[in-house]
């Protein structure tokens, strides 16, 4: 069996494991994502590796190295959101396994242990919050504020793990503080339209841009739309849509810095086409990873709402929904991935991700990286999600050389 | 009693028929407007008047004349909205049965007999379409288009009617097409700002503007907020927003014919924070009484369409939802008020009307006028609705003044 056919049947085992009819839904904690979970840690026990489950539900597989030194991990996660595709999180997780089949293969014995994870409940599609396992294992689990959070059916985190026979008292236990790591790497679709678009075969993620998140209620006045003369009105949805508008254009001019501004939610409240809009909620999610660049763009939100806020004679409350810091990853890892596309001649860029990611957490751990194979369109979180198969293996290429880096002894970092 | 407290006593107890807790709900072919219906004719009779129900379920009393000539019509309608107020609708009824208290006061006999019309089902809120009633009575009602609607609960028009006794195939004997009629005047609240900012007390009605209303759905691309930068994004909410500022700029640009535009319905599919929207839905009512002016702000729509579906690499579908024709006013009848209005030493305005009215389809069977009396805050619709009893009766000398004109047998009209 050749490399490829190889991937493509360890890929398609583990996307058998679905509850959805659209595209893939392997929601965390279920029981097709437990199940495709054991099936993976059959298959890592199978490559010689030792097999385990930590107090979150992250496998951990590793594979010894000849000398007693600090692991290098790579991985991602299983669960999938409802109606998602193939290929996040997936990808990474197989990479990582096909990496180790090949040094099998090679006969290879690596200085430092290597180890594969798979992350539990990264995806915030069940409970709201994303990268659960993850967070776990650095240490970074709040157990008091997470542990009543519900899915869609009113099941909470502490009951949806219980059913996994994991109690969720014992969370602290999977952290890894403090336990030296030498590197955690992780492979990822893009979600994003950028390496297809400017054919790339590798991004090479440089940070992960945390969003900083707006409720803005806008109050206007609801009056009749036939009566109410154009100049008397004060129509929150106009309001609403000269923020955006203007938002837009303050992105635009941040562009060379990737910060992005979206206002994905819009609601009129008691819309009617014979009513002016009296009160509009906009929902606005700005992200970066240039603090300096989307500081800008805050900043210029809130000028915009002033403006918005005198011009129309409307009232505008805003409300911060979230704030989180953007996180660089290691340079190191950086430098040596871009040697390596170099090296093989593979066309990359560095980016950063828009989107969170398990490596986020895992850089309070230990020296982390990030590389992306492209997405078709752009897609992810969707049926249509779709990664050319050669794309992964250049990745797994990539993944491979960069594990072999670090798991020698004679590899510095940090 | 002096004339005041008297009609205070009259609207008061109008509105005592209630079925809601928050402002008055007396909706169409329900107990309460039927026992409101049934209590008005009572009211009728003890003024000395002939009353009787039409097929349709609309009161007309008659106040007999000298000579065997055509009538004059006045009234409105006594259903509300859902939680309406105490004046649309209530105000005209209540107003022409105080015209007719006063003239027996004084015991003056008309040339001409004046009649009282109470409109069935003037509000859209039950049954999705207006002036119902006045439909029938001029002849418009189309039963076979009309008899399923259906109400909140599923009930048909067809049988809530036929729980009022009235039954839906017997409604073209309603029609009063071809009996020679005199004139109709309807006196009703503003439902807009404009008299009460312009400080007049009389709005002589020049027109009554009807909407031409479209749906149009906006498609883009949905893709991850995170991960698309911003020039490469299809974004249907913010074509939306361009479409709706620029038809604001485009109506203002009309003010002065009256014109007005509104986007009072706006949807985004799937909206999420974390998603560039993809597709969005808006409704755009535009209102005038000049076709011209509203045909220009119809044009430019359409032309921003093109352009923002261009600039933006859009898919935009446009359904046109209803397109009516304005229904100009009796010149005549518009020109008596003033005069009477001046003669009185009353401020008023001459100006359309942007909402809908009975009056419209009493056009069809003879010369029509209307009068309009201040509505605070532009308010109506809503359990806030207001009008200065002072103001009622300045219209009530009003409309008892244009009753008495066309009643006698010395005016012409048309």
């Amino acid at each position: 069996m050749d490399l490829k056919e190889r991937y493509k049947t360890l890929l398609d085992k583990i996307n058998q494991y679905n509850s959805g009819e659209k595209g893939i839904t392997r929601v965390a904690f279920t029981n097709e994502e437990q199940a495709c979970t054991q099936a993976f840690m059959r298959m890592c026990m199978d490559a010689g590796m030792a097999v385990r489950m930590d107090q979150f539900g992250n496998v951990i597989a590793r594979r010894e190295g000849r000398k007693k030194l600090p692991p290098v991990l790579m991985g991602s996660h299983l669960d999938t959101v409802y109606q998602g595709g193939k290929y996040d999180g997936s990808v990474g997780v197989t990479a990582a396994l096909e990496v180790v089949r090949r040094l099998n293969d090679k006969g290879i014995v690596t200085d430092h242990p290597i180890e594969i994870i798979s992350f539990a409940c990264e995806e915030s599609s069940r409970f709201g919050v994303s990268t659960l396992g993850s967070k776990a294992m650095a240490g970074l689990f709040d157990k008091k504020k997470l542990r009543h959070l519900k899915d869609r059916n009113g099941i909470t985190l502490e009951e949806a793990m219980a059913l996994c026979a994991l109690e969720i008292d014992a969370a602290e236990e999977a952290s890894r503080r403090g336990e030296p790591i030498k590197a955690f790497i992780e492979m990822h679709i893009e979600q994003g339209p950028v390496l297809e678009k400017e054919n790339k075969k590798i991004g090479i993620v440089t940070g992960i841009a945390a969003p900083v998140r707006y409720s803005i209620k806008i109050i206007g006045s609801p009056s009749h739309s036939g009566t109410t003369p154009m100049n008397m009105r004060k129509d929150a949805l106009l309001g609403a849509s000269e923020i955006a508008l203007e938002l837009e254009k303050t992105a635009l001019k941040e562009q060379r810095y990737g910060t992005v501004a979206t206002v994905g939610v819009l609601e009129v409240a008691s819309g009617a086409m014979n009513v002016v809009p009296g009160e509009v909620e906009i929902k606005v999610d700005i992200r970066g990873t240039s603090i300096e660049s989307r500081s800008r763009v805050v900043d210029h939100l809130h000028e915009t709402i002033q403006l918005v806020k005198r011009k129309r004679g409307l009232e505008i409350i805003v409300q911060e929904l979230s704030n989180e810091e953007p996180v660089l990853l290691s340079e190191e890892i950086i430098e040596t991935t871009e040697r390596i596309c170099r090296k093989k001649n593979i066309p990359y860029k560095k980016m950063p991700s828009g989107a969170g990611h398990d490596a986020m957490n895992m850089m309070k751990l230990c020296p982390t990286g990030m590389i992306f194979v492209p997405s078709a369109n752009g897609l992810s979180h969707h049926p249509d999600e779709f990664t050319e198969l050669d794309d992964i293996l250049i990745g797994i290429d990539v993944l491979e050389e960069i594990i072999l880096h670090y798991a020698s002894e004679n590899s510095i970092i940090e």
